[in-house]
């Protein structure tokens, strides 16, 4: 099992941010071909105070080539074009196997 | 459900840390009280080339008065120190709510 992680920094404005990542982006994240499970974490603490950090996104597939074929399907590419709109300034992308 | 989530940049020795990491901080963070799962992700890259992180490891409670309870029992205490030990440099904790 592998995932395609998202971690945002907290945004200027968080409301506009979280109304757009449930109503708009999270829809088109879910339909994802071979998209297996979509864990949404609000990040709302740290042990040592404050986070810099507002949430993680976590998206399962069975395999990296199930992950690729999803990021270059024309619904990955549209998730893909939304994010970099509303929160391409505060995003990072990585992949992970799970262990 | 909440986790305690640790976000571990690159560190200086790879094969160092991972021997530490799985040998000997694992089986402390295993150790803490109400812990119901730890799944570890191992970074192997990302969409748009190398990342700069090397494991995200999240472990889940129950709720939040049990996340406190587990970081303040005696075993979250030695996994803590340990923690600082191997990795303070390089690692970051966040507390989710998973949605």
């Amino acid at each position: 099992m592998v995932k395609l992680i998202a971690i945002y920094r907290k945004p200027e404005n968080i409301q506009e941010f979280d109304q757009h990542y449930s109503e708009i982006h999270t829809p088109l994240a879910k339909k994802m071909p071979g998209l297996i499970k979509l864990e949404i974490n609000k990040i709302y603490g740290a042990p040592t105070g404050e986070s810099d950090l507002c949430l993680i996104a976590e998206m399962y597939f069975e395999n990296h080539d199930a992950l690729m074929q999803a990021l270059s399907s024309p619904e990955g590419r549209a998730a893909g074009k939304d994010l970099m709109g509303f929160a391409g300034k505060i995003v990072s992308m990585h992949f992970a196997e799970v262990l």
